[in-house]
């Protein structure tokens, strides 16, 4: 087999990163996916970076075995605490994280350098997003808020309800000069349509997800790794380390789509 | 020394725990406690029963090393999902958890033999609550809510916010004959003051943190394990498996009390 007919490895701390599937599917129709959810741990958001850099090694470990051509942390807590580790340590596979294409697409978006970040705990603390942000624009105000309850409200499905609405009006609260909004965590696209009810009109809502599947694609192309039989459709297989009963059914409101039983795995970390 | 000197181990998936310790502390001053916090892991709340019972083995492997003389599951997930089990494991050692005394203060409490019962979706799921109640009244009408998401609340501290109002309400819905609510997750008391105001005045609110501190007194003076030097004041050690940073800022909220940082230790789960 040809080693750009391997899949493409996506990892994430539970369901959130379904989201990046999503867009990586869209981009790439013709590629395989194996996904991984570490259900049994999440959520990352709240641990601590060595915790999180940890678990994202041995995820990282069980999607090598399967033979994969490329990794994507499709987690912004687990990007940040260990993408350049995972780098370091897996020096012949190409791994990409979600937040440099997500910060990127915030510096194109914004007018007036004015960007709000919402994110996990451990995220913010990392201060990825700032560092990454004032790389490209030094003189950028970069608001953030740390939003870790979207985390559970998203997995419980609860993305237009009034405590959806109560959470979003808590963290938009001093929301004034941003004209672009920066959704730092995978679970937070499903609130992209009572987020629109809330913020003004002109706020450009920017996620990593998209901005991601177009870093994977350059980078497939520069490395020589797509996938050129354009004919043939990719297919994705699920591994989870917890019910997968409850992957399926909330893993569906974050991919959009809805999730076969007999294409997911329960796997041991 | 004698095994009636020995410590209290009281472990529970992170800090809701400490509503338990608090009252285990208030009841029984002259012992000693070690909790363990897995907060590396947390939630259990929308963990499979499986998950649960392996993690639950895990800490009471910790603290049976340490050397004590009971073991109390301060946590209603994991007591559900692991407290037979753990019994059979080891026989030689006090088990106790905090379902049945929860259920049995319900049982006591109640005139009209309708009670609600607010939890996380595993410990709803396994109907423990609904089980041990039935035991004593058998034409109780027993309602319950799965609230996981005050879980995440209680964690950040948003126990009195519009978020945690929006939440409550959502999940007394439906609220009608009930004259008692039972709290049947570690982390709910925190928001008794809150849900005093939300629920009719004849409603009582249950938390098995009391009832469980009755029932190992109880258990201790039965089995001749109390700690008979009366003038003595016992200590208590903290066990933490991820940041002791957070569980220091965030335990405060649950334990009610403030935390010092030198009680407070990082081990490996």
């Amino acid at each position: 087999m040809n080693k750009s007919q391997l899949a493409i490895g996506v990892f994430d701390s539970g369901m959130g990163g379904l989201t990046v599937l999503r867009a990586l599917r869209a981009a790439l129709p013709q590629e395989s996916f194996i996904y991984l959810g570490d259900t049994a741990r999440l959520p990352y958001g709240t641990k601590s970076p060595d915790t999180v850099k940890q678990y994202a090694v041995q995820m990282a470990r069980v999607l090598v075995e399967r033979r994969i051509k490329a990794l994507v942390i499709a987690c912004n807590t687990a990007t940040t605490a260990a993408l350049p580790h995972l780098q370091a340590l897996m020096p012949d596979l190409l791994v990409l994280g979600v937040v440099a294409p997500g910060a990127n697409a915030a510096v194109v978006a914004t007018r007036n350098n004015n960007i709000a970040v919402m994110a996990t705990e451990t995220t913010i603390a990392a201060q990825a997003y700032h560092r990454l942000i004032h790389e490209k624009i030094p003189n950028a105000t970069v608001s953030s808020r740390a939003c870790s309850v979207l985390v559970a409200l998203a997995e419980e499905g609860m993305v237009d309800n009034a405590i959806a609405r109560a959470a979003l009006q808590h963290y938009l609260t001093d929301f004034i000069d941003e004209d672009t909004l920066l959704l730092g965590c995978t679970h937070f696209p499903v609130f992209k349509p009572l987020l629109a009810t809330l913020i003004p009109e002109h706020v450009k809502i920017v996620d990593s997800a998209e901005a991601s599947a177009v870093a994977l694609q350059a980078q497939l192309v520069q490395q020589g790794l797509l996938n050129s039989e354009k004919s043939s459709s990719g297919n994705v297989q699920y591994l989870v380390t917890d019910s997968v009963n409850r992957f399926q059914a909330v893993g569906e409101i974050f991919l959009g789509a809805s999730l076969a039983r007999a294409d997911i795995e329960l796997v041991d970390a």
